[in-house]
């Protein structure tokens, strides 16, 4: 999928958000959602969406954008708490050359651990479901400490 | 340098926002400055910095971080016309086991092009000074079309 195009509302976090697919959430808001990610690059690996059709970077309103920004920092904090990794990196991809697999605008939040190497993204090793939920439950709890 | 610490005024992006240390702008305003990356891991890799002193995205005010990522998504606008690349990766990174070298908060802009390896992080190779100029250029020239 290049830069440009429709949104399309059958793509899985459209899915998601219209609760027509599950997901492990960690938090959600009348804005956004953040869910772990199934193929997780470290433990703790959570995408945060927002509630708006927005492809990617280049189609979503600014004020939407600023909100999801926030909610980002918001929750690398929370998982920052929970997990107690040595550093924490935000990504995002526009397109499907930049590595974007969900046409739906979405950042990463990948914490990075002294002596693990994080994983390929996207690389089609399913996290233990359990474990997850494991992740997602100490990181929901953060956000209220 | 763990996430957690105070900001160093001496940090090269505190010299560069006072002007003690040269750059290539792409672009500055009242709140940030876009700058090429020195070590380009691609063509147009841009960086965008703000002018407050916030290590990371655990230490910046929110107000800050929302005009951050819309300085970071009109720069993207004008890297994506003024050299059309396939797809565009935002990246930020907290805490230097993370990748991060400069403990200014700021995103990478990395354009990536079809068929071209995006380089390593601070890979140490330094682009010719007269390539970022006139990569800045266009880029400047995008902003403004």
């Amino acid at each position: 999928m290049a830069i440009e195009g429709e949104y399309d509302r059958d793509n899985i976090f459209a899915k998601i958000l219209r609760g027509d697919a599950p997901s492990v959430k960690v938090h959600e808001d009348e804005h956004g959602l953040a869910i772990m990610d199934l193929f997780p690059q470290s433990k703790g690996h959570v995408l945060v969406l927002p509630k708006v059709e927005a492809r990617n970077l280049f189609d979503i309103e600014q004020a939407a954008l600023g909100r999801l920004i926030v909610s980002v920092q918001k929750i690398s904090e929370a998982v920052k708490k929970a997990l107690k990794p040595d550093g924490v990196r935000i990504m995002q991809f526009n397109g499907a050359r930049a590595g974007q697999t969900v046409f739906h605008i979405h950042f990463h939040i990948i914490p990075v651990y002294e002596g693990v190497v994080v994983g390929a993204h996207a690389s089609g090793k399913q996290a233990d479901p359990l474990e997850l939920e494991d992740h997602a439950a100490l990181i929901r709890k953060a956000i209220f400490a």
